[in-house]
């Protein structure tokens, strides 16, 4: 079995949520399995000094245009949600909380619905209660789980995972790593997808 | 005959080369022409406040690998230059002057033997001299061109193209505008390329 697809993403990015909508069936073409790893976006634009694109004169309405654009020729739903531009602190928090208590499948579907739940149906995935709710929709102790998001441990790995996504070079989100090769952005993916392919040609032929 | 595509450039972007080798096939296949726009794309960022990529910490590293393998997935040669990043001035204003002087066919042809020489020869075109070789290579009269070049009616008209840019929302390179739907980067070529198509597609069914 080949190695993971790396894939960094922050709840509140709209190319992460069409990320998250096709990086597992993307995997799975190629026989690899996905570490999803949340990050806030926030740090990593902290780090380069970058300006989140929403506040940048111009750019930002060009992005609005271009993630409804992006969405529509690619067949996905979306929906720009109300509390937008956010800084969501506890989607990424549970995340972590629910891998380390339930394993990394069951932390890769909760994130999965979170992205469809803000993305698709404006829920305000911000607020504990609504992450609470969707957790406990897969099977979480919702309970446990409202204690665990406000933790200093999960605050401080959600930092730690922040801070060795910067150190692998990670600036942005969706980023995904494949066996070290860096692709930044959801527009990567078909580099990243030719990539998967030439890798697995020239370990048939090795 | 549908309206042209707009296409804004800056000489030194290795993305604007890889739009600059495919835009004209790209157009042509949809029955449209380009108008090729050159502007400093350090004109752009200042109005957004942005710092070139090659600049920020962690994108430049990244900028370099990403621009290596998009010219290779794509099959196009590509060597990035000893004077990179570079502000060139010469070659915008010479592709204005030969535009003015001997039409936008010429002013193209031009533009597009520059990015050539710049980006898989590593002439240094941003020297008066370079750029006088290549347009004489092209016909052009290099002893009027020469002058004209320093004429302070080209580096005017050069500031208006780009302030016209800024004021149709452009703030990067390469951008194109499609019967006034805007694409920034060469990886919204692909987009491009399916907006033409749905274009052509309603247009026949009117």
């Amino acid at each position: 079995m080949s190695a993971p697809i790396d894939f960094y993403f922050d709840f509140a990015s709209p190319y992460a949520y069409f990320a998250a909508c096709r990086i597992d069936a993307l995997a799975a073409r190629h026989g690899r399995t996905v570490r999803w790893r949340p990050v806030l976006l926030v740090g990593l634009l902290k780090a380069t000094g970058v300006l989140p694109a929403p506040m940048v004169p111009l750019r930002g309405p060009y992005a609005e245009r271009d993630c409804a654009r992006t969405a529509q020729l690619n067949g996905i739903v979306y929906r720009q949600p109300a509390n937008f531009p956010a800084l969501l602190l506890a989607p990424p928090r549970a995340a972590l909380w629910i891998e380390n208590e339930y394993g990394a499948d069951m932390a890769a579907a909760f994130a999965r619905r979170c992205f469809e739940a803000y993305f698709t149906e404006g829920v305000d995935i911000g607020q504990d209660d609504a992450v609470v709710r969707l957790a406990e929709e897969q099977g979480v102790d919702g309970t446990r789980l409202r204690e665990g998001l406000h933790s200093a441990a999960i605050k401080e790995q959600l930092k730690t995972v922040g801070e060795e996504a910067i150190a692998r070079g990670v600036f942005g989100v969706p980023f995904t790593i494949v066996d070290g090769e860096p692709f930044w952005g959801f527009d990567r993916f078909d580099q990243m997808e030719q990539w998967l392919t030439q890798a697995a040609a020239t370990k048939a032929a090795a």
